[in-house]
């Protein structure tokens, strides 16, 4: 059985009838990331892929800009074993010098006054954007073919039912890489992570796909990894639209059957 | 137009078929919590129920652990309207001089020595559980109706197909309370956060839905509403399954047509 599944016994009841079973459920554990001795975040995610893990995550929130920024990823490796043996990893910086530890956390304590609440820090965040201006394209007929391509290769989530998966395509329909995690945001930091440790990035002249739905942050990781084009399976949110329509992304959801929805760069969609 | 739902135009492909049409999404937009004057968090969420949504975030968080302890929960009035008018709220407490800030981050950078590999947050915070001792049972049938009777009243989601929602059904099958968000976590907040500001916690003698899958973190909000019988109509993770055997709570998944797994508290479930 491979790493991101775990036998749980469960009770199954159907109608009437109930049984005593195992059953195989999508494995969730803490990975506790560090920069230079420093708790960055703790994340809910299926194990494997740790560096790759590391590495998108690193990349999506503004940490590094590229791989030669990172010196070193590593697991930190335990006095003792037990519950956190294997669920912690380090990364060393280049130039330790310049990380700023305050100044990358998302949820971090800030004194602030009533002052900044004219400007919320999305719109800050999304002036700062540059759009991309990646010239490929891809027509309707590929992008249908892609949930399906996907769908094939997702052997965990045919298990378990329990994991979002995102998986890179050339434009003319070609599995690339797929990553797949219990948490959707960890899912697209492993690809894109993988991505930058094998110096693929930015990825022009890539498509992306999204098992589920699309928010701010989703569009967000994409535009951090140089992704031009997502397209999604399930729903957009109204501001992974206004996301991908300032950063020059193409946008598509629903992506069902025959049909599927434009909410941005459309251009890049050939009918 | 409800203020959870959005017009975006997009351009619709089915077939060779292009049309532009209006669409609805479902909103999302950064909530800033504020504690004291000092941001505790940036949520993406689902604009509506935010003194909900904040309450029910510090209390799954810890910061406080009764209603008793909150002493106002207002919208930050901005001196100028713009990006982020309405999107800033501020909780003050009753005792200010018990809220650390540095403890109640999850995100927060801590310097940490290499010692504390063997024990995971995650260890630590199971270890504290107390298992609610819920004598409340539920019928399997009862659960059957479940998925049902939410849909039936989830009509944001039918309209975006992007929000996730959770529910509060008394044992005999009454819907009793329901919230949407684009974040599952959000949706749960926001209904903890009601049932908190209006007495109702500790929820015993309830049953909680979930429209998606189950994580560490639902369960872990559900334990901190006092919430004993969760069902959910996707899968659970691994570390759902655990969490629900430490604290005592009966966790059902997949509860899909006639049949549904039962992965902890199985004694709560009449067949």
């Amino acid at each position: 059985m491979p790493d991101t599944l775990s036998l749980r016994l469960r009770r199954r009841v159907a109608g009437r009838r109930v049984v005593e079973v195992d059953d195989v459920v999508a494995v969730e554990e803490p990975l506790e990331l560090r920069v230079e001795g420093r708790t960055l975040a703790i994340i809910m995610r299926t194990p494997g892929a740790d560096r790759e893990l590391a590495a998108g995550f690193l990349l999506s929130e503004g940490v590094v800009r590229s791989a030669r920024e990172i010196f070193e990823i590593s697991p930190c490796v335990a006095p003792k074993s037990g519950a956190g043996a294997g669920n912690v990893i380090d990364v060393a910086l280049l130039d330790p010098a310049r990380f700023d530890p305050q100044k990358f956390s998302r949820h971090v304590f800030t004194s602030s006054s009533c002052g900044i609440c004219g400007k919320t820090s999305i719109a800050s965040v999304m002036k700062r954007r540059r759009p991309l201006r990646d010239p490929t394209r891809v027509s309707a007929r590929v992008l249908r073919t892609l949930p399906r391509a996907l769908e094939k290769q997702q052997t965990a989530f045919q298990a378990t039912g329990g994991l979002h998966a995102c998986a890179l395509f050339s434009p003319a329909g070609k599995l690339l890489a797929l990553r797949e995690d219990v948490g959707r945001h960890n899912a697209l930091d492993k690809l894109i992570g993988q991505a930058l440790l094998t110096g693929c990035t930015p990825l022009a002249g890539h498509v992306l796909l999204l098992s589920g739905r699309t928010s701010f942050e989703m569009m967000q990781k994409a535009y951090a990894g140089g992704v031009a084009i997502v397209a999604a399976i399930g729903a957009p949110s109204s501001l992974a639209v206004e996301f991908a329509r300032a950063a020059g992304q193409t946008l598509v959801g629903f992506l069902r059957g025959r049909s599927m929805n434009v909410y941005a760069g459309a251009e890049r969609v050939k009918p």
